[in-house]
């Protein structure tokens, strides 16, 4: 697929602008009609959808066929976050003319979209975080126009679902373009006003620094690396090692370890005894393709210079296959000392591919666990009426999005609780969610209304609150002085 | 004061970060029993504080004692954000074991503080937007502990104020720090998770840009300056045009122009007749000191430029005063046209002068209305039986943060539905305030425990609710699907 023309990225970036005004004054129920029916729309056609994206990404037929479920579940999820309507975060300040210094006026506030946003789709989620993935949904659900940057591994996919998707939204809301050298216009586009990335640290950092250069800067989203560190307690290790290894090695191996939130670190107490079923485990899942030759090289490279390091001794590290396409997956191990003090083992490894890291002493695993770069998520394995205080110890050292218990990082609910971030360089932005309902903040500023007359101002903030929103009226807070 | 030795600096920002795990796991109580501590002792203290904030911003006795107050219930006003609990952004989904396609596991979703904080404090809010001011008030109550790089304007205010807090405060959690230099440090320090900032565009953006350029970007939140325009319809003008005019004039004169809602430009209709009213005003106000004489220094050039350009004429500039440190107000003119065609027009000429631009036709306003930068405020003076339509059409031009009906920009009102912010180059953050309690969000980050035993919860998410915040509980969204 060439890359898209510079004049195609602008035309895409006004056309987005000049739908904007009326996309985000659409009543809510015809935005969130407009979700609906983008999630129809992917199961009306989602035999021909998995069979191309197949083609593209070998991800199975039936990842894909639940991908498309998950990815109509989001569009419909961010359609009943619209029909609510408590994401524009309404607020009336009753005017008080007897405050104190001041009469304080009648204040009205609430979010508003920010305009055009531009969307990098991922490799490993060819639906749920592409063309109408996550961050598109949000965004159209915030009021926001998007043009998605197609990933390289599954153009004609992307293309496919951007032509279903025309069929069903007005003119300008959505296009694709494709290209890196797109991509970067694209984030440099002075109709754009917003980014969401999901990738690599490489490659956000990258976007990240041109749309932070901008003459007038804008909010960028990357969803980027992440180690998943899963730590299992002493006891959870005397009492259930072996189901243990097994739980973890399932879960490193889904899908190819293809998952931002594959676990790439297993932390064990010295003498755990696991490395036969371990090795077992891995030795027992064949090879298999990735999503294109280009991940399959890195994990090779990288897997490579792990296996390399003077600390690292393999537990399973078979020759990887003849097709360069396909990978093995493969287990290494090293200390926690090595690791707190060699920061090369923290490179993620994409792929099926995690390292064991053996622990002494209580202080060798937090003092590690504190060396170790922010995550999207970190697991612990304990045993609840024995390790209380091991988890709080744990917890404050771990630094992260998502802390799970007893259970592993794949699979991310999409859910209003659920948080998909955390602090860099798990991604660009620590206060935002890429995945479930709260992904929609990112698209939106608020606007206030001073002293305005009723029937002028939007549905919303009116006093018979037409639209039936939920709205905080005169809030916590104490009734504040006015000066400035 | 000289600056702040680099290890002066690296000091208080490991103090910050010493302190924080103990702040931010006090109960909201406790949080809220400090903020209301360091109220009390600004009261305790005001008079000692007015005298040696006269003495270095000359702001005069009435408008600091002013400022201390509202300081003051700012302070407040946080600690009763902290004692509701609802900043927390608290959420559980409850496990459901039947969802398709896959189990969903019980998600409880809270904030929690970033970290550390540095805040560059104002020099025209020596006591609400410096040492416990709204930045850091909101951080503190979030539970970050700061780290403030003093104004140059009033260096030894922001010592006192740091003491007095001293003996209210753990060690580390507020610390003021002096100089350009050490600021630089501050921003760039590995400590600091955050930056809060007030100020000017150009050392905004040279602060925005350093914390974006760290090897670990971090969230920089700037307030950085606005033209604030009034516009003013022709039935406004027929109607009560002169009373306008006197309005104007006190609102862009009010503290010596020296706010960031200060109205730098009036759209007046062709022919408006009040260019005698406006000159009278003017002129009627006598020179006075500004901040400092740099800030003088900066209005006097700047006013220079703007009276030099081909396209303006004056309406009152009289010669400067003798005393470097005061200035006189000013009120120059153009025409919309001019405006929009002549960028150099645009720049903030912070202090007591203003640009009247006179427009022709609806579309010449609006045109000119789409050419202006974003800006924190606008202001629509009309008539609302006559200009419901205008209105609509006028602020869909209007790029801004709060809009003002028939009232002024100044004065800005310290509530919930507050927004004291804007997209670039008002802020360097389009989603967040400065004022009101909303600021709170730019301090905190979200975290999800997932399928964690209640009592290992964070008190806000067990089940029984202890600290009784509110929440949402299995809110609207469709049962996620579960895969990645």
């Amino acid at each position: 697929m060439p890359s898209s023309h510079p004049s195609v990225v602008a035309s895409a970036a006004k056309a987005a602008q000049a739908a904007a005004p009326a996309l985000g004054a659409f009543p809510l129920t015809r935005r969130s009609a407009l979700l609906r029916d983008l999630a129809r729309t992917l199961g009306d056609h989602d035999v021909r959808l998995a069979s191309v994206a197949e083609d593209e990404t070998r991800l199975g037929a039936e990842r894909l066929k639940g991908e498309i479920h998950r990815t109509r579940v989001q569009l419909e999820m961010f359609a009943d976050v619209v029909e609510d309507g408590g994401f524009l975060d309404a607020v009336i300040d009753h005017a008080d003319p007897s405050a104190l210094p001041a009469p304080r006026p009648d204040l009205r506030r609430m979010l508003v979209p920010l305009g055009p946003v531009a969307v990098f789709s991922a490799s490993n989620f060819p639906f749920a975080f592409s063309v109408l993935g996550g961050d598109t949904a949000s965004a159209l659900a915030a009021g926001c126009p998007v043009v998605v940057k197609a990933h390289e591994g599954h153009p004609r996919l992307s293309d496919l679902t951007a032509r279903l998707a025309a069929d069903v939204l007005p003119e300008g809301v959505l296009t694709v373009i494709h290209g890196r050298e797109a991509g970067r216009e694209l984030v440099t586009d002075p109709a754009i006003r917003a980014v969401g990335f999901t990738g690599s640290t490489a490659g956000g950092r990258a976007l990240f620094d041109l749309a932070a250069s901008r003459p007038d800067p804008i909010p960028f989203y990357g969803e980027l690396g992440s180690l998943n560190p899963v730590v299992v307690t002493p006891a959870a290790c005397v009492a259930r090692g072996a189901e243990l290894a097994r739980g973890f090695a399932a879960s490193a191996t889904l899908g190819q370890g293809q998952f931002c939130t594959k676990p790439g670190l297993l932390f064990l107490p010295e003498g755990h005894g696991l490395d036969e079923v371990l090795r077992g485990e891995f030795a027992s899942r064949a090879p298999a393709p990735l999503l294109g030759e280009w991940i399959a090289n890195s994990y090779r490279t990288t897997l490579t210079a792990l296996a390399a390091h003077p600390a690292v001794r393999p537990l399973h590290n078979p020759p990887q296959p003849a097709d360069p396409r396909h990978a093995a997956p493969a287990l290494l191990t090293t200390t926690a000392e090595a690791l707190r003090t060699s920061p090369e083992l923290l490179e993620e490894c994409f792929g099926p591919a995690s390292l064991v890291v053996t622990y002494t002493t209580r202080n060798d695993v937090l003092e590690t666990l504190r060396a170790l770069p922010a995550g999207l998520t970190a697991t612990v394995q304990g045993e609840e009426a024995e390790d209380e205080e091991l988890f709080h110890a744990l917890t404050a050292a771990l630094y992260t999005g998502r802390l799970v218990w007893n259970g592993w990082p794949t699979g991310v609910a999409v859910t209003a609780a659920m948080h998909h971030g955390g602090p860099w360089p798990a991604t660009t932005s620590p206060l935002h969610t890429s995945v479930g309902t709260r992904a929609i903040t990112r698209w939106l500023r608020p606007i206030a209304y001073q002293n305005t007359p009723d029937a002028f101002l939007p549905p919303p903030l009116q006093d018979a609150n037409p639209w039936n929103v939920p709205r905080e009226v005169n809030p916590p807070g104490v009734p504040g002085s006015r000066q400035g």
